[in-house]
């Protein structure tokens, strides 16, 4: 799983090839600096977060994240807001379940990693109890935790979408919550159980979830 | 929903018929501290956890605090194990989605509230990507995270063995991951997505995760 897909850059020069990472400088420091934010998010939560720690992760000097960002929320908000396009690998098998097997599985994954821990520590924050931040900015942080979630639904939905259109599933069904109900208990085990992941736990939350043929 | 029931308190001396809180002084004081450090971790985690603040919250002098417990992770430790046995009320309806329609309405109003947060940021906290804390104590949390959701499923788990025993649920069925299935939407949604769950929320659950009639 990329962390920026290449796709979030903000634009810059192209460098040409021979390059190991395409987009420029601009975009080069972007993707470095939100990736430090995401990586002392993972390790230590908002309270870990100061301008210079991140531009010792990031290579960078602290400067350099001044001029782009005007306060840490903006910084922290810029990181959710990149990471909701993170490459998700839409499974196409032809087959709902194998479908599922596989998406199931790299969101438990994924959930496992340090990123997913800070994704799911940051969209935590943004929840009326988790900072202690001020009305505007917790309002400000709910959106891009509501657009985040909003846009991951949307490209894990196509394996249910597609499933209906094969006439796999009944068109009735609310998609939306079917998801729901599947993923839940991935992030459920992760983070509140602390329970592992395996490939039987989400073998048999499909069996359990999806509508027996 | 109570919040610390009778059957925690430390002993102590009753002192008899007019006191409105059963148990005696020692068993009083601990609920008030205890209280007072579930509403500080609702409010503001760990972060905003000191002995004053709980002190002042609680009624009590701070060397009360100190006498009867060594640090602050003691407290938090102590906190979760009373927490482990609050009061669930087990509807015994004498019908599975009846008992599942109360069971989950009351955890989901219960997770809305402050202690519900507390609890959850409580067990959060003791993931390894939650706390900066020494090994050692994060695997005391750990365990006693384990502890206090094995004995919340072991309760909550109740109306599920009730209908085995009716014939209702096939008996092959893994009880322990039927009720996980069904109550991590209402965590899923209170904690990750920020999204309310009201009475439909666990109607469509109850209907997607039930084995159908």
């Amino acid at each position: 799983m990329t962390l920026y897909p290449d796709d979030v850059g903000t634009g810059g020069t192209q460098e040409g090839v021979g390059t190991k990472r395409p987009g420029g400088r601009a975009a080069r420091v972007r993707r470095d600096v939100l990736e430090a934010v995401t990586h002392l998010l993972a390790e230590g939560g908002f309270g870990a977060l100061n301008v210079e720690a991140i531009a010792a992760r990031a290579g960078v000097h602290r400067t350099t994240i001044y001029r782009r960002w005007a306060t840490l929320d903006d910084l922290v908000l810029d990181t959710l807001r990149s990471g909701a396009r993170q490459a998700i690998r839409v499974p196409d098998t032809g087959d709902l379940r194998s479908d599922l097997r596989q998406l199931l599985g790299e969101i438990a994954a994924a959930l496992a990693t340090p990123l997913g821990h800070a994704v799911v520590h940051a969209t935590l924050a943004a929840s009326p109890y988790g900072s202690r931040r001020s009305t505007t900015r917790a309002k400000a942080l709910a959106e891009v935790r509501e657009a985040f979630w909003a846009t991951r639904f949307d490209l894990a939905g196509e394996v249910l979408r597609r499933a209906v259109a094969r006439g796999d599933l009944d068109p009735g069904i609310n998609l939306r919550h079917l998801l729901e109900v599947l993923v839940a208990p991935l992030y459920y085990r992760t983070f509140v159980l602390g329970a592992p992941v395996d490939a039987g736990v989400v073998e048999r939350t499909i069996e359990l979830v999806l509508p027996s043929r």
